[in-house]
C-alpha cells in the first residue's frame, strides 16, 4: 500500500529482527529497505547493481578486499556492482538499503543470514 | 569521481543556491542529489518516473492535485510517475532527491526554476 509520508522511526519499531530488511517504499523497479545490523555479515557481491547504504541511526562499517569504511547517521556510501564487500556493526545501527527489486542480500554467497525479499512494513 | 563515505553535511555546505541539485552519488543510472528549497516550486510532473524526495533537516511540502502533504527529517514519500506536484517550504529545508539520471527538476514546465542537470558536489 502506498503511503504519502514514510517516517523511518515509525517504520523501525515496527521490527527487532536484525539483518532482516523490510520494504518501506518502491520508486519505479526499485526498493527502499530499512534493516537493523548488529555482527558481521557475510562476503558477498551483487552481480548486476550497485547498492546504497544510508546510515539512519548509528554506525557500521564496511569491508572490502582492499580497505575498510566507516559511516555513521547523515552518510551513505554506494557499493558498486560485484564489488565483494561485508558490512558490520558493533552496536545496533539502523540502514536504509537502495537497490532494485529482486536482489537478495547476500548475493550468491547464501548462508543463514539470506533474508526474504519484498516483505513490506 | 566516486566517494566511499558521502557525507551529506558536508555537502551541504558545499552550496546556497535553492531550487538547484547537486548530485552526490550515482547508483547504476540513478543519481542521489541534495537541494535546499525554500517559498514554492513550479507545477509539475515527471511523465516517465517516480521520484523520491527524502528530508535531511527541516519541513517541506508537497501540494498535490487532490491533497497536501508534510515531511520532516526522517521521513521520506514517493512521488508517482505522471503525478503533478508542487514543493514547498516555509523555512529552508534540506532534502536529498533520488531519481533516474537525466530527470529535468520542472519536467516539462520548464521556467526559471529549472536547473542545470548533473551538478556534481
Amino acid at each position: 500500500m502506498k503511503q504519502d509520508q514514510i517516517n523511518f522511526a515509525d517504520k523501525f519499531a515496527k521490527f527487532n529482527e536484525q539483518w532482516s530488511p523490510r520494504v518501506i517504499a518502491e520508486m519505479n523497479d526499485y526498493q527502499f529497505k530499512l534493516v537493523k545490523i548488529q555482527g558481521e555479515f557475510t562476503w558477498h557481491d551483487h552481480k548486476d547493481t550497485d547498492e546504497v547504504f544510508i546510515v539512519i541511526e548509528g554506525e557500521m562499517g564496511i569491508e572490502f578486499r582492499d580497505r575498510v569504511i566507516h559511516l555513521k547517521a547523515g552518510e551513505m556510501c554506494v557499493v558498486s556492482k560485484g564489488e565483494e564487500h561485508k558490512p558490520f556493526a558493533e552496536q545496533e545501527c539502523k540502514v536504509m538499503i537502495v537497490e532494485p527489486k529482486g536482489v537478495v542480500n547476500t548475493g550468491e554467497a547464501g548462508g543463514e543470514l539470506t533474508a526474504k525479499n519484498d516483505v513490506y512494513i
